[in-house]
């Protein structure tokens, strides 16, 4: 269906124009946005600072200290107030790769593609052993390798790698018909929330009971003193999906060095050791540990109101600037923190002074559950576990994320919030040109407006295309910098810019839905 | 266009059954080697063993050493005369990786994914050192570097890997159309031979004028002491396609260490230099040359003719086992090899006795131009240099080729060899149900018949479905025994041993066109 038609249906349908004429839109600014957003874009030079300058930017580690950083400064040299580092609480340890080198040597030369499991430790220098299949179901199959591991590289049984498909693209957008369906969606019952990442889902499962059956082993591992485990790692072609394999905690006990290895490089070990063939690997792997601050950090920074009745009433933006460790987290999620850094230095380069005052907040820990949106908001708004609220809470209007990749803004999920409907369908509705035209009453779950759609306060994730995010990019070695769409990310600033200009300027504040019912920490709902 | 459209297409288009109706096909003997083939099939062990086992199998090299006194021994004990390694006369020096490690160290640690280029040296030992952009498009621009490049680490300019396409896959095969209009195609002018490997091309072109250009450069890094070099690789998502950084020669000059670079990582590196970050690295690479014997060898044996008029008359089947080094080579070519390798078995197994002599060969040093088959002629069948003609050239009724990747037989490529259509097609008819279908006039090249075609031998290399050929695994890091496809494998093997069952019984020879012009050395229309 081509946009022409879906407009003709939706009018067929009753859905016209004057359901949402009422909502006020300034055509001017955003004429003004547009021509800042899209033809004097910065979002690509800082995405360069996020990836390849500060480089993996996992929870702690230096990398993500580098990135915030250059955001405080960043949002400072746009002139936005109280830009710093907030801490949100306390979350553990940092870790970082500074070696990492492995290779089978027997029974020929060859070096694998395969990344340490973050916050495991390293080999403790160069290591040589040989690989050895350990076989077991359960923790009484382990008795049979006592005394035997000392020195060995570990392997498990691990499934071949399907055929490729036929006509199957890593590359996808949301079709027409896709977004109409959206549109058309009814409110999913409580606890149905869609995943998140558009088109495609993450075939995460078929390695879970693997890695629970890793769990079991890790203390037998650790007596046995086993020098290195390898575990076949999601994805192909040498893309390599990343995890952790410990604790961030700093109480957390010992495991052994893992790599996540390429899964066709586990299958080949796997194939030879299985036919009964000898091989033997060499590594050196270093990680290293950072304990002297255990805090967790935010990156914040304000353009100040200045209606004097508004004023105190707040615009929030934002996205995780926290990564997996195996590339630079371009689309997972320096991506959405940049479209949010370049939507602040639009409204800022435009000489715009907000009714309400806007703010930006790039999370941290998001990847070990949302922890740095979390912390903020019970902070500053809440506690979701028992919903007594701060005067905070009260004053919040909307907060905005993106966190779905590269992908351009295709609509916006309402989270359920009905009464917003009519608001958002206006205010997109002058970028249906730029491909962005749908409101659906939908949940989208996995990201930090979670954490405030638990305390009350209007929180939106955009709906984006898909792209090579579920195929190749998330949490991936291959997040990097090259998959970035340029047109894709000034398009998505430039949308978020005029709805923040929208939200800051708006007669009232974006309506809420009803205060949701406590819900004490460890019950469902949650990532 | 479903099959049963295009049948009665091709009714409809006056092209029955009746046309190769006399042509006879042996009913009986086409179920015993279907019987084998489909569901008593050792194809994947055989690859099993090219591949894992024996690893990578550059020409001259210890890989590929190994898997042809595997082959040798293989076709020893399913009962084959003559099996051996024959030298088809000098190659040059082998070579192997036996160490490969590189990593970013500033501005963060990054282990890149790089493959050294086939017989470039290492780095002697561990080295450090700064990343150096050079710029030069003549050879005269290179004076202001000198002195400057010692130890150094150097790369240059290259283009940004472009934005995957929505709705691009990797893996394709034939479609009923396409293959129709294969079929239908009238004889390609001399000299426009379709490309190899199916769907899709090779976009080597691109880097072929940086290629010209490094090459200029060569004796500048050597004089200057350039620690080693880094050249962008084709390829995405960590798949690295691989070429030569030297001669093979055994006079070959000196050459700087060379690693061909993951897209992603040397773009990373490339953005940060241009930039003007700073960037580190560290590298240990080892590589080995093997100039003891420096002859080329191909693999040979045979099931003995026992027709007492036709048994010194031949039918060969082959495709080359070497492959390039980052990978196992597994589509190029174990696949046509274990193929190959699998037809004898069948034919030998069923307990088949030809009367025609039937003959293996596993070429070498096909991917530095076809040299083990041109080789090979050369000793036994005449000079296409000269046209002078040696008695087996008379011969060999045939000689069939595998070596485009793992997909299933569709149909063969005639070569221009009309008065073999009607043949052909008779003797694939049979395999409708198992996706074959086509017999073509045109010429496909690239490949190991094109030394028999050279010299007025009726040599076929069969149509394969693309698969991920192209766009994956063709001389890459990522051709290694997970992209096999069993069932197309098992296929291939089944209809190449009727081929040779036919051929081998046939009362004629193969009907001949008519014998080349001599072709003299450097000539066009090689490889």
């Amino acid at each position: 269906m081509k946009k022409s038609l879906l407009f003709t249906a939706l009018l067929a349908a009753g859905i016209t124009g004057s359901a949402w004429a009422q909502e006020p839109v300034n055509t001017e600014m955003n004429s003004r946005i547009r021509e800042e957003g899209m033809n004097h874009s910065q979002v690509m030079d800082i995405a360069f600072h996020l990836t390849d300058v500060a480089g993996p930017r996992l929870a702690g580690s230096p990398g993500l200290k580098r990135a915030q950083d250059w955001a405080v400064n960043a949002l400072k040299t746009w002139g936005m107030v109280g830009a710093k580092r907030e801490s949100w609480g306390k979350f553990g340890k940092g870790w970082e790769v500074q070696k990492n080198y492995a290779a089978i040597t027997v029974p020929y030369y060859h070096a694998i593609i395969a990344i340490p499991k973050a916050w495991t430790p390293g080999t403790n220098g160069p290591i040589k052993g040989e690989v050895m299949l350990i076989k077991a179901d359960t923790t009484t199959d382990l008795a049979k390798y006592k005394g035997k591991l000392a020195g060995k590289i570990i392997i498990m049984d691990a499934p071949a790698l399907p055929e490729r498909q036929v006509g199957h693209a890593d590359m996808s957008r949301y079709t027409d018909e896709q977004l109409a369906e959206m549109a058309k969606a009814k409110m999913a019952p409580a606890g149905q929330a869609p995943r998140r990442g558009g088109p495609g889902g993450n075939p995460f499962a078929a390695f879970a009971r693997l890695r629970a059956l890793r769990a079991a082993l890790g203390e037998f591992l650790i007596n046995e003193k086993a020098a290195l485990v390898l575990s076949q790692a999601r994805g192909t072609d040498g893309t390599v999906f990343t995890t952790n394999g410990a604790s961030y905690a700093d109480t957390a006990k010992a495991v052994s060095p893992e790599l996540e290895t390429s899964a066709e490089d586990y299958q080949r070990i796997l194939r030879l050791v299985k036919a009964g063939q000898k091989v033997e690997m060499e590594a050196d792997i270093k990680t290293e540990f950072f304990t002297k601050d255990l805090d967790g950090y935010d990156v914040v920074g304000e353009i100040s109101g200045t209606d004097p009745k508004l004023k105190e009433q707040v615009v929030m933006i934002g996205g995780h600037l926290d990564s997996w460790h195996a590339g630079t987290g371009a689309t997972d999620n320096a991506a959405g923190s940049a479209v949010m850094l370049e939507a602040m230095r639009i409204l800022s380069r435009i000489g715009y002074h907000p009714k309400r005052t806007i703010r930006i907040a790039l999370w941290s820990s998001e990847e070990q559950g949302l922890f740095g949106s979390r912390g903020y908001v019970k902070n500053h708004f809440g506690d979701p576990a028992t919903m007594v609220l701060k005067p905070e809470q009260s004053k919040l209007s909307a907060y905005y994320n993106l966190d779905n990749g590269t992908g351009k803004i295709r609509g916006i999920y309402l989270q359920g919030d009905s009464a917003a409907r009519d608001i958002f369908q206006a205010w997109i509705d002058p970028f249906k040109d730029l491909g962005a035209t749908t409101v659906t009453i939908s949940n989208t779950g996995g990201t930090d407006h979670q954490s405030f759609d638990a305390i009350g306060i209007p929180g939106f994730q955009f709906i984006q295309d898909g792209m090579d995010y579920n195929t190749r990019t998330h949490h991936s070695n291959q997040d990097t910098y090259d998959r970035l769409v340029e047109a894709d990310l000034k398009q998505a600033a430039t949308i978020v810019a005029s709805f923040v200009y929208h939200t800051a300027e708006r007669k009232d504040m974006i309506p809420r839905k009803a205060l949701p019912t406590p819900r004490p920490a460890g019950a469902p709902g949650g990532r």
